[in-house]
């Protein structure tokens, strides 16, 4: 029969069905890849490639020097902009002006790159521009909270190919944020710990839900998984902000991406997928009850009326199951 | 610029984009038919399809006499079903057995009908089966909370081209439920009113947005429409449960469906659409915060990253175009 899972941290339910069960072999071939093997490694007519630098703005680069590898650019279509703060009322309506931060990171020059495919030191360049970029961002005081996120391929919204991730600054804290919040602080007022570091030792001494681990992270398929393969990668060191990395974490956290990316991308053929980073608002600096995160989320089934009336998901895949196929692909 | 607005009644922020605004005719062809017109009125390797009766087990039908015309059914792939209503301690988690009901309601006996080109009559037909199903399985004290909804179209979830919608009841509370019913009573502790209430006030007022009104229902884009031409359809009497409906306002509320489901399919080309009935807990039987509601949700764009790590949506379109459009749609 069918159960339901409780996320600990979030306090979300989900349903792990049964009777629609898949293994974790159904998924290989389920879909088409994010990214067809028969795009060009270069397409003058793409705006991220080298050549068309003109054409966007660019924040910076890293390299400083010689050829880039990353760069930020403002996006060319912000979702939100510089201007002037206000918050008004539109009659019984909360309303604010549209202010905030829409950056875009290319993550290579290489057209039809994929992080998976890229080495541990790329992908090491690429988490560092994301968090220079966090903190560029953050010294703008109108700014609450930042979400860093990848869309890779189309059903995961992309809607250009060359690969490249999204950062937004918001001058707002997201109403769901501000609940796992509230469920984090409750966590530890009734019990004296993170509860993301709870899970996490969980995990690691289960071990049938990990990933891959490294120094100083951990992934693994979360015991609740929304849907197939919905992967965490959490830091071992009890921190509020992706920011407060130190040169090393990153370092190691490239290493770990690499590995749990090149899992799915070899063991389940390039899916489509967002990653993000879920780290706590801007302003809330330190302490003992939010813990940063990334969310690695395959986009493997479509969500349908269920899950927006419900907010439950109904995951047709086992996670240990999950977890275990991604441990036995050979990169 | 573009602006942020709030959804007063979820708390939820939206952003109204501008740089990628879109017109309400942009819409129009963006997609493809949920219901191809090609599809036939009969297909005989349909479950849902006359003579294919005795393929499912038959919870009941309307009319009871005569040929039906609705029909519901236990859904053949439970994602819940029945058995001992376990709730355990896996470790550090929550987990319960997947104990609830999963019921399709098949909405017409002819294969590519929809409920857009039905009449009031038969969407009456349909919507008292829903609220005869929602009292059958009100019955189960194991039941915390029952979700009606539709997908309609591919994009929106349907797997099967029969009109059907299902009804799932769930042996706990949606923690996305908890958090909108705080939200209301917090407004109730502060204000003395439902929010509700004052929204639909307010949107009658305005009437901007209105898509159609009838004697005992408002339908409106959302002020904060996390996506193009997200519709509520609210009762004007404050009722806590769909439950609690009068015989007078179903047909009423048939309708008015009847009247904004036309407006999509023949304004939109008949966009895939989900049609949730958000209610209140089964246990909470009355009270003067919640307010039961329609969500009919067109999916329309594909959320993405971002989405997913905020909970912010990003809207391309302005819901007062959006409700102005489908206003001047002939029927």
């Amino acid at each position: 029969m069918a159960e339901l899972r409780q996320n600990m941290v979030t306090k979300e339910w989900v349903i792990i069905a049964d009777e629609r069960a898949k293994r974790p072999d159904d998924y290989i071939d389920s879909h088409e890849r994010a990214m067809p093997i028969s795009q060009p490694a270069y397409d003058p007519h793409c705006p991220f490639c080298p050549g068309n630098e003109e054409l966007d703005l660019e924040l910076e680069r890293a390299p400083a020097e010689g050829p880039w590898q990353t760069r930020a650019i403002y996006n060319r279509y912000p979702a939100l902009a510089d201007g002037e703060l206000t918050r008004t009322f539109d009659g019984v309506h909360r309303r604010m002006s549209g202010v905030g931060h829409h950056e875009v990171v290319v993550e290579s020059p290489k057209h039809n790159h994929t992080l998976a495919l890229m080495t541990p030191e790329e992908i090491k360049c690429f988490l560092e521009t994301l968090y220079s970029r966090g903190w560029g961002i953050r010294k703008d005081s109108r700014i609450e909270q930042v979400v860093y996120f990848k869309n890779h391929g189309e059903r995961a919204g992309a809607s250009l190919k060359h690969p490249h991730s999204q950062i937004i600054g918001l001058p707002v804290v997201p109403s769901n944020i501000r609940h796992r919040i509230d469920e984090a602080r409750r966590y530890f007022d009734d019990n004296g710990n993170c509860v993301s570091c709870i899970m996490m030792a969980d995990e690691l001494e289960k071990q049938e839900r990990l990933v891959g681990v490294s120094k100083h992270f951990v992934a693994f398929v979360l015991y609740a998984a929304p849907s197939p393969f919905y992967i965490w990668v959490v830091p071992r060191r009890h921190s509020v902000s992706f920011l407060y990395s130190q040169p090393e974490e990153l370092a190691d956290l490239a290493e770990l991406l690499w590995d749990v990316l090149r899992k799915l991308y070899f063991g389940l053929h390039d899916p489509a997928y967002n990653l993000i980073i879920r780290t706590s608002p801007v302003k809330e600096i330190s302490n003992d009850y939010l813990h940063w995160y990334i969310a690695i989320v395959p986009r493997l089934a479509q969500s349908a009326g269920f899950e927006l009336g419900s907010g439950i998901f109904i995951n047709p895949s086992l996670p240990e199951e999950s977890a275990a196929f991604l441990r036995n692909v050979k990169i």
